[in-house]
C-alpha cells in the first residue's frame, strides 16, 4: 500500500509520544531538584545530607562521598545546561559541596585515597579498597571547573584521574587490598566501565585531554567487551584477568542494570570513535541481550541479579526490582534509538518507562522501602509507625553514575537521571 | 471448679503434643544429616563443600571457615550425644574436617588470624577483620577433643580462645581493622554473644576452664545486657563503648533473631549462675520483647531487620523471613519454658514451630531462594531453568551458631538446629 500520508501520520504520532515523555521527565526532574535543594544542604558543616526520608527528614547524617560527588556534578550540569536551573543557589551549593570534598574526602592527604563515608563534620568512617569514591570526586571537580572556570578544580580532577589510572593499570597496591593466594585474579566490569565514563567526562570540554585519553578509552572498551562470554550469549560481571570465564558464583554473576549501563557508556564511545560496527555490537550484546534475559516475563521489570546458569543467585535481594537498573535501561534504549533509528529500541524504552513510572509513582513507597519485590505488590507496612525512606547501601553501592542521588530518597530520581541524555534525541 | 482430673488430662495432652514435635524434629535431623553425609564431603582435598543445591549439587566449591567449623562441631556433638549417630563415618569426617582446619584455616601461621573463606584446596580467598572464623574454629577443636580425647585439639581450642579474648578485651589491632577518626566507637552484640557461647562450650567438660572463664562469662553477660535500651523497650544491635545508644541507622538497627539468640545464650548463663532474677529479666527482654516487636502481625514470621524508630531499615532484605531467626526463636522459647515452666512460652514455641515447619516444608523452595518474602507467597521462579539452592552470604554471615550448616542448603537444618537443646525439656 502506497501511503506516504500514513507514514507521516505515524511519525507525527511518534513525535507526540516522545514529546509527552520528555515533559513527564522534565516534571520529575523539577520535583527532584526542588526536594534536594530544600532538604539536603547542610548549612552548618557544608556538604550534603544524603540519607533523606520521603518527607525530607535526615534519617542519618552520614555523608557518602559518592553522593557528595554526584550532587556537585548534577548541580553543575543542570546549571550549565538548562536555562531554568541557571540559578545562583545551585552554583553556590555545588561550590560548597566541592569545598567539602576538597577538605575532607581524602583520608590522609596529600595521598589521594578517599573515604567511602564521612561523619557530618567530615571525619572518615569507612574506606573502600576500590576506585569509586575517587571517580565521583573527579567528576565533581571536572564539572566545577567547567562551570566556574577555576583551574584549581581541573587540576584536582586530572591529578585524581592520573591516580585512578595508575591504580587500575599499573599498581593497585595503593588501594590497600591484601594479596591472598586464593583470591581469584578477577576483573569486575565496574572498573573499566567507570574509567570509560571518566574518559568521556574529562574529554568533553578539552580536546587535548580527549586526545591523551583516547588510548585509555579504547583499552576500557576492550576490557568491557571481554565480559561478553559463552559464545556471545551472556554478559558476566566478572572475568579472569585474561578475559576468560571464572568458576563458581563469582563467575556466573550477572547484573542486568549494570550491563545496560556499560552499554550506554560503550555506545557513547562507539559514536565518539565513529565506529558503526562497534555500535551495532553494543546494541546487540549490552542492550538487547541483558534486556531479554533480565526482564521478568511474568511481572515486568528488571531483576537485580541473575546467575548465568539459571541457578538461584545467592543475594537475597536478587529478584527485587530497583529503580536504578530501569533508569539505565531507559537511557540506554533512548540512546540506542537515537543513534540507530531502530524503532524496536524505542519500543523497549516505552516498555521500561511505562513500567518504571507506574511502579515509581503508584508504588513509590514500596520501591523506596525495598518492598517492590518481583510482583510489584504493595510493600510490607513497616513494623511500627511510618515507614520513612532509606538509602539502601547494598543497592546504590553498585551505582557509579546516578546523578541524583541515593536510591530511595525523596521523589524518585529517575527523571533527573535520564534528563541529561534527552537532548540527544 | 475443682477438677484435678481435667488438669491431669491437660498435662497428658501437652506431653503428647511435645512428644509429637520432638519426633518431627528428630526426623528433620535424620534427613539433614543424611543429606550432608552424602553430598558435602570433599574426598579429594578434605574438608566440606558448603554450597550445595537442594539436589546435592556443589554450586560453588569455596569453603567457608565458619561452616567447616560448624560441621565438625555438629558431627562430634551428634556422635557424642545420640546413639544412632555413633557411627565411624561421622567421627572420621569430623576428624578430616578438623585436619583441614588445622592445615589451612590460619592465613599466616603461627599467627592465629583465620580466613573467612578458602579455595577448595585451602588457599585463603578472603579474611574478615572480626573474631568469628576463629570462634567456630575453637568450637570445632573443643568438640574434637571431647570426642577423641586427643589433647592437641584442646590446646588448639584454648590457645585460640585466649587470642580471641585478647582481641576483644585487650587489643583489637591484630584483627587488622584500620582506626579511622570518624568510625563510631560502637560495640555490636555479636562479639560478647559469641564469646559467651564459647565460655559455655569450653566450660562444659572442664571444671577448671569453667572456673577460669567465670569472670569472662559475667563480663559477656553484662555487655550483652547493655543492648537493652530505651527504657527497656528495645534491644539494639549496636551501642557505644559506654553502653549508650548511638545515632543514625547503626544505632537504630535491630535484628530480632539475633536478640533471641543472645537470649538463649543468656538464659543458659543465668541457669549456670543460679540467678533466677537474671533468668526472668532475660525472658522478658530477650525473648518476649523481640518476639513481640519482631513477629509480623499480618503474615506471621520474624522480620530479618527492624529500625527502632519504626523507620524503614536500609537493608533491602529487611522484611524477608529467613529460617535461622525462627530456629533461634524455637530454641529460646523451648528453653525458656523448660527453665520457667511458663506455658505462655511453650505456646510461642508452638506458634513459631508451626509457622516455620509449614513454610519450610510447603515453601522450602521459596525460603532457600530468598523468595520467602513477607507473605510466604510462592517464590519467584528462576529466570531460566531450575532454581538451585544457594547459600546466602548476607544472611548466614550473621549466624554465629547454626550447626548444620549454610542457610539454604538441602533439607532445612531447623531440625538439626534445635535438636541439641531438646533433651533439656
Amino acid at each position: 500500500v502506497w501511503d506516504p500520508g500514513g507514514v507521516s501520520q505515524d511519525m507525527e504520532k511518534e513525535r507526540e509520544t516522545l514529546q509527552a515523555w520528555k515533559e513527564r521527565v522534565e516534571h520529575e526532574l523539577d520535583v527532584v531538584v526542588a526536594f534536594w535543594l530544600e532538604h539536603s544542604h547542610d548549612q552548618e558543616h557544608g556538604g550534603f545530607f544524603t540519607c533523606l526520608g520521603r518527607d525530607g527528614q535526615v534519617y542519618d547524617d552520614l555523608k557518602y562521598v559518592w553522593l557528595q560527588g554526584r550532587q556537585v556534578w548534577m548541580y553543575c550540569r543542570l546549571y550549565r545546561k538548562l536555562e531554568r536551573f541557571r540559578r545562583p543557589e545551585l552554583l553556590n551549593a555545588a561550590k560548597a559541596g566541592g569545598e567539602f570534598l576538597l577538605r575532607y574526602a581524602r583520608v590522609a592527604p596529600p595521598a589521594k585515597k578517599c573515604a567511602f563515608v564521612l561523619t557530618r563534620d567530615g571525619r572518615p568512617v569507612k574506606v573502600q579498597r576500590t576506585i569509586f569514591s575517587e571517580c565521583f570526586y573527579t567528576m565533581a571537580m571536572n564539572e566545577l571547573w567547567r562551570v566556574t572556570g577555576d583551574a584549581q578544580y581541573q587540576s584536582e580532577a586530572v591529578e585524581m584521574m592520573d591516580q585512578i589510572v595508575h591504580w587500575v593499570r599499573e599498581d593497585p597496591s595503593g588501594l590497600g587490598r591484601p594479596q591472598l593466594p586464593g583470591a581469584p585474579a578477577a576483573e569486575s566490569m565496574a572498573a573499566p566501565m567507570m574509567l570509560l565514563s571518566l574518559v568521556e567526562q574529562l574529554g568533553e570540554a578539552d580536546d587535548e585531554l580527549a586526545g591523551s585519553y583516547a588510548e585509555l578509552g579504547d583499552w576500557c572498551a576492550r576490557r568491557i567487551l571481554r565480559h561478553v562470554q559463552r559464545g556471545g550469549q551472556a554478559v558476566l560481571e566478572n572475568v579472569s584477568e585474561d578475559g576468560e570465564g571464572l568458576s563458581g558464583c563469582l563467575g556466573r554473576h550477572q547484573n542486568p542494570g549494570h550491563a545496560l549501563e556499560a552499554g550506554w557508556f560503550l555506545l557513547r564511545h562507539a559514536v565518539r570513535r565513529g565506529d558503526p560496527k562497534l555500535r551495532a555490537h553494543v546494541i546487540d550484546k549490552f542492550l538487547l541481550l541483558p534486556f531479554r534475559s533480565g526482564w521478568d516475563p511474568d511481572h515486568g521489570g528488571l531483576f537485580y541479579f541473575q546467575d548465568a546458569d539459571g541457578l538461584c543467585p545467592t543475594q537475597l535481594e536478587w529478584a527485587m526490582k530497583l529503580w536504578w537498573p530501569h533508569s539505565e535501561a531507559m537511557i540506554a534504549f533512548l540512546m540506542g534509538y537515537s543513534e540507530s533509528g531502530d524503532s524496536a529500541l524505542l519500543n523497549i524504552f516505552y516498555q521500561v518507562a511505562e513500567y518504571t513510572f507506574r511502579q515509581v509513582s503508584a508504588a513509590s513507597w514500596s520501591q523506596r522501602c525495598g518492598g517492590d519485590r518481583r510482583h510489584g505488590t504493595p510493600p510490607p507496612s513497616p513494623p511500627r509507625r511510618t515507614c520513612s525512606l532509606s538509602r539502601s547501601e547494598s543497592s546504590w553501592k553498585s551505582r557509579p553514575w546516578c546523578p541524583l542521588f541515593s536510591q530511595e530518597s525523596g521523589p524518585c530520581p529517575t527523571g533527573a537521571y535520564i534528563w541529561c541524555w534527552w537532548d540527544r534525541l
